[in-house]
């Protein structure tokens, strides 16, 4: 049996893994905050050493013979070139046309690849997760930002350039809420977890009775989507009227994906998954009022079940595709 | 050399069109008012008389030798399943479960085969016209809803049940315009032929100055989106404001799926490309406001080629692809 080791590079955090080439188990996992304000060489090199960990972590559990290890598979956040390896931009990390692929290759002696963070949690998903070897999946992953991922036949959907899914960017107002990206109205503009932070916020601000703020000590500025999820959890009426206006943007949005795709599943990935029944339940309302019936009724909406791995599963699978031919 | 029958089935119109199998050109291409209210069964019998007709006339055109005709390609509005060759439903025909496919087939004594009217539309344009041969396309209708179509290395995309490709029916403004389909802010209750007509009369009822009204001596319920481009070619104000407004709903839309897709092309069809550069470079400039930059430099938005003809050419290609595997 093979080995193939799993990265997946975020802003905030590095995620590595090793699993045998089925993705029947995944060992030696090691999570690190990102070190990004020394560069990319720096963060290269953590990444080396943090592969070397895994491997060494995953040796006794497989029998304490050397791995057959055949190499690694990197997820990254985009805009990348895939097929040369190269990130273009992270604005997150600042970097500029790295050729990040070749550098760890280069720092672990081993064969590398390299895939969109976004899409590699849903490849993961189809992979190993929720939406395993469905034939149409559309996913999102929601945390900071809103990523996405299309995996048709077993294989990411890329795009004439590698930028395909960018899902978090499609207009549900398109005279709405201001978004990062340059766009008015889109999706993360309005279901992100920055975004149901700042929502929520604004309702406090706007005079909302809520125990929020309690949460945080009376600083707002302090509210994150979980302290809103918690307090929702908590019975707080307020916290899940947010939930629930996040349930209509997101409805918005899938519907759309369900009409344009009718896809065999949606899967939803990230922090917003902790919000549970309290989002997916009035999810899967808004959709139905939405979307054309025999589309929802084809399509399950299911959250991520490889919470906080799904990206390294995904790697892994880009990986194998790349490689020989497959997930 | 073979020849291939295709048949585009509208609310309004069937048109007829005789091909070899290559595509090279159309022959025999015969154009009728549906007679839609005598039911189904008038229709097969129409559809089979202008089949023979529009094989007759072709004869002459290649020799006068009898075709060889490999059988007939039928796209018609859905949904339908294309497998077993079946109109589920068309509102405007009053059809359920009908078996067109075979019914056809049996009353031309000849094979058979059925897509989506809109999904073939595009399909044409890839094979034969605007988007030829590219590897993504992704299609828009615009008459008086909105179709589309979505084309993957070559063949259509249909999705898990038949759905996919319903391009008109994303939401745009999630609080916005009701549309037929149920949703509210649905892109085609905005920038279809009829919505188009629609908001200019909205307008005018609202006191907008313009010239509109004399194209129809005062009667605004005579209004469409046609006239609304003649007005705009002869200079009328009101009327290029309402086609500016089509096109930023129409980039709302189409930003979104650039971001999604990141297709080679994205090709517009139908009455609305009468409007021209009227429409198209406003259109342009919105999704260069909204979009990803690589991605809307990867993508040409074009309108279609196939004027009248894009369903026909596209059911012969679909009946390529059922019967032979490939267009």
């Amino acid at each position: 049996m093979r080995y193939v080791v799993g990265v997946d590079i975020g802003g905030t955090n590095i995620v590595v893994g090793t699993m045998p080439e089925d993705g029947s188990r995944i060992l030696g996992i090691r999570k690190e905050r990102t070190i990004g304000k020394d560069g990319p060489d720096a963060v290269v090199a953590q990444i080396a050493r943090m592969v070397r960990e895994s491997l060494a972590d995953a040796r006794p559990a497989t029998g304490g013979e050397p791995l057959d290890v055949a190499g690694v598979g990197i997820g990254a956040p985009g805009p990348l070139d895939t097929r040369n390896g190269i990130v273009l931009l992270t604005p997150n990390l600042g970097w500029r046309n790295f050729p990040l692929r070749d550098r760890v290759r280069d720092a672990v002696g081993l064969p590398a690849t390299l895939d969109n963070d976004a899409n590699c949690a849903i490849f993961g998903e189809w992979w190993r997760g929720a939406a395993a070897n469905a034939e149409i999946v559309v996913g999102l992953t929601i945390g900071t930002g809103i990523g996405g991922g299309i995996v048709f036949d077993g294989e990411i959907f890329h795009g004439a350039s590698d930028i395909a899914g960018e899902i978090g960017h499609m207009t549900i107002d398109s005279t709405g809420r201001r978004c990062k990206c340059g766009n008015y109205g889109c999706l993360e503009a309005y279901a992100s977890g920055t975004a149901i932070a700042e929502r929520a916020v604004e309702g406090l601000q706007s005079g909302a009775l809520s125990r929020l703020g309690t949460y945080v000590d009376g600083d707002l500025s302090s509210i994150t989507a979980q302290i809103v999820y918690d307090a929702a959890r908590d019975g707080d009426e307020y916290a899940l009227e947010v939930i629930h206006d996040t349930a209509r943007f997101l409805g918005a949005g899938v519907a759309s994906l369900i009409n344009i795709f009718n896809p065999e599943m949606i899967v939803i990935c990230g922090g917003v998954t902790a919000a549970g029944g309290r989002l997916f339940k009035p999810l899967a309302a808004e959709v139905a009022r939405r979307a054309f019936r025999p589309a929802v009724e084809r399509c399950r909406i299911v959250p991520g079940s490889l919470t906080g791995t799904a990206g390294v599963y995904g790697a892994v699978a880009a990986f194998k595709v790349q490689t020989w031919g497959a997930a």
